[in-house]
């Protein structure tokens, strides 16, 4: 086994400092496979971040080699830390007797759920690079960690999530077509609080695009979407080509059945078998165990979990509230398209919806008199050509009969035509309003 | 933290035997969140297993109490063997200074490349059994790890084969029929030594069988099948009932395009839908970063690879070379149908492909005229009823026009209909043969 160069951070704020920082570097002298080389001197620092009114930090760094594995000398730190009466788990930021932090273990990459190398901003923090300075170390030689990592290549893509996984980290996936909006940036922080790796995806699909449809015109806002994207917690950003998504010969695709039928799946052929192969393909190569998906598309989201479920991809599919401006309208990429005339327009839609809701709620519950109830809306704005309204079964958008209903969701799509291009919108909203829908 | 509380085996056959197991327990007792409670006394076992000639073992056992991590405790051990001269990787059974094995650690469960607890077959190891109940250990209460892992419910099939990929393991996929025959054991012992861990499954798939094909004639040996996975090193079998497999409105599907076209394609309408779509759960399932697939099935191994990658699944197809009877003939699980005298026509397949071969290494290369020596061959046999030869690429299958070849590979099909019912049989052979290729 080769001994590796390690540098430690040690710090302490509570209790005997002076005595938890050096009993720490006596204890770890005499464990087997750990030599202690030097050690800076101590310093004073204030907690950085938010967190309780507490003391000072002692600060310091120690050089170490050892011939135990990353894992086994982190588990060794921990032990330290326990032994000097650190309780785990420690809400964030509040005062500790002793925290043994690994800053690099040799030139080791690594980036697993307990640990993450080299350690995240360690050169940003003046409690350590001041002493590592103290000691002479060339601090442009000790490695970094580079940012939000932005990979085109599949197979880099897939490495990169296989490490996390393989690091026991619960990695969580939002599949986008770019032009990021706050619904999208809605998904992404949803994403980082339930995992411990966010990998989004920006990719203008071609496969869910019929020939008359937007493809080209869909618009690309790259360098903002990556802003976005760092802002809202994301560690890696899948941005392929056309090319790099779909090798020369690509020709296996995911037709999916009932979900794919009717609304969008009658008004755009093959749509849905374009939407299931490329989060089909997503799913394979990333292996997220959550994925994230706006219920505006909520047909979408129904066909996306048909095909999960189908194929097997163990992955939790969780549909995030519809994201909407301040009179109402969904967010959608393709809003910036509208006319001033046809934005103010667009509005009819959610008010259509509500009005059905408002009536479900005071009682009326005939399938037929609700989409009656929305279509009457629609009608009051001559701007608004509607494409269908319907009323299906929460999940699965199964169909209805006509009759009485005791909930579901009314799913609507109309066109715009008064801009540069004609915009098709859609909206959808339950009958019985969740705890975050308006 | 809480201490948990270690049963730990200690052996030694190298050097101060005594004082390498008294040195370790004694540096053990000073690392930081360790406590050694009880040692048994020392005993003499011999080497179990093969091994180069070596003196006998000193054993023992040790019962700890720790706060340490299981990771971090067998990173500590594998310093204490170092420290004692152990060098690593070490080859199988050679003599060695230490030998510190985790036992148990509490009452978990784990199977990662690096630890499996409990400890494979402690319980059946004498020098591990005799100092635990010399200190008074009841044995049954230990937890001991249970053989080969059968499992039908296919969440409980992707959650094995996740720990194993969080747990740093190589998974290797056997997918099967069943039916097992040398040419499946083939792949499971290939597979066996190139991957940590190996899932095999045995599942006749509804989706690829035509409605007038053999579906519910097609063999089944469950019983006698387990017993081949176990003996050649598998470590799961996945055996789901088609409604395990596909719940009721299962409705997705993987269409591949060019590969399958063509010879089987034309032949069994769907066919290669129900394998693409079969091969693609049981990779989103399992996850695997290897699957092993017999090159009998050639054109099946071309529309696996084709589905896998496009749709970016990140496993290494590995085709293993058909596994012959001593005449000759290509196993299948098919080939117990045969009436003994269409058994023994049906060595004019490879008999067939062999002339073509032949004539190709002694300078024949226009492709009509090999598939006509094939065809002439046949012919010689009533019995066989040809469905098709054809010459296509290496790798892709893609068709070879007409003219002169510098290689490629014969694939043929045909009927036998003497038995009690009819029975299709594939083969094929390269032109240029392998070194593992006769």
């Amino acid at each position: 086994m080769v001994a590796v160069q390690v540098w430690l951070g040690l710090g302490s704020n509570l209790g005997d400092r002076r005595g938890h920082l050096t009993g720490a570097l006596t204890a770890l002298a005499a464990v087997p496979g750990v030599q202690v080389l030097r050690v800076s001197s101590f310093h004073e620092s204030e907690l950085l971040g938010e967190g309780p009114p507490q003391g000072p930090f002692l600060n310091g760094v120690a050089e170490l080699r050892t011939t135990l594995g990353p894992q086994a000398l982190l588990g060794v730190l921990q032990a330290l830390e326990a032994q000097a009466g650190r309780v785990r788990p420690a809400p964030r930021n509040h005062p500790r007797p002793l925290d043994l932090d690994l800053l690099t273990y040799g030139d080791l990459r690594c980036d697993t759920r307990e640990l993450v190398l080299p350690h995240p901003r360690w050169h940003e923090r003046p409690f350590v690079t001041g002493p590592l300075r103290e000691l002479g170390v060339a601090l442009e030689a000790l490695p970094q960690r580079p940012g939000v990592a932005v990979v085109g290549d599949p197979q880099a893509f897939a490495a990169q999530c296989t490490e996390w996984l393989a690091g026991g980290c619960v990695v969580g996936l939002v599949p986008t077509m770019g032009a990021l909006h706050d619904g999208h940036r809605s998904l992404m922080e949803i994403a980082a609080r339930e995992c411990d790796r966010v990998a989004a995806t920006i990719f203008v699909n071609p496969l869910q695009f019929g020939p008359n449809e937007d493809f080209a015109a869909y618009p690309r806002t790259l360098e903002r979407d990556l802003e976005v994207c760092r802002a809202a917690g994301v560690h890696a950003v899948f941005t392929p080509t056309p090319e790099q998504m779909y090798e020369p010969g690509f020709c296996s695709q995911v037709q999916v059945g009932a979900e794919a039928q009717g609304m969008e799946g009658a008004l755009r052929p093959d749509h849905f078998r374009g939407v299931a192969t490329v989060v089909a393909r997503l799913f394979a190569l990333a292996r997220p165990q959550r994925a994230y998906f706006g219920e505006k598309d909520a047909q979408q989201v129904a066909v996306v979990r048909r095909m999960t479920r189908d194929l097997g991809f163990p992955v939790q599919i969780v549909p995030c509230p519809i994201v909407r401006e301040a009179d109402g309208l969904a967010r959608s990429s393709r809003n910036v398209y509208l006319s001033a005339e046809d934005r103010a327009a667009a509005t009819v839609l959610v008010r259509a919806l509500r009005s059905a809701r408002q009536q479900f709620l005071r009682g009326a519950c005939d399938r037929d008199a609700l989409l009656q109830r929305v279509r009457a809306v629609v009608a009051t704005e001559p701007r608004a050509q509607l494409d269908y309204v319907e009323l299906r079964r929460e999940g699965d958008l199964a169909e209805l009969p006509p009759g009485p209903v005791d909930g579901g969701r009314l799913l609507i799509a109309a066109k715009f035509a008064g801009g540069l291009r004609p915009v098709r919108l859609l909206d959808n909203l339950s009958l019985r309003p969740g705890p975050d829908e308006a």
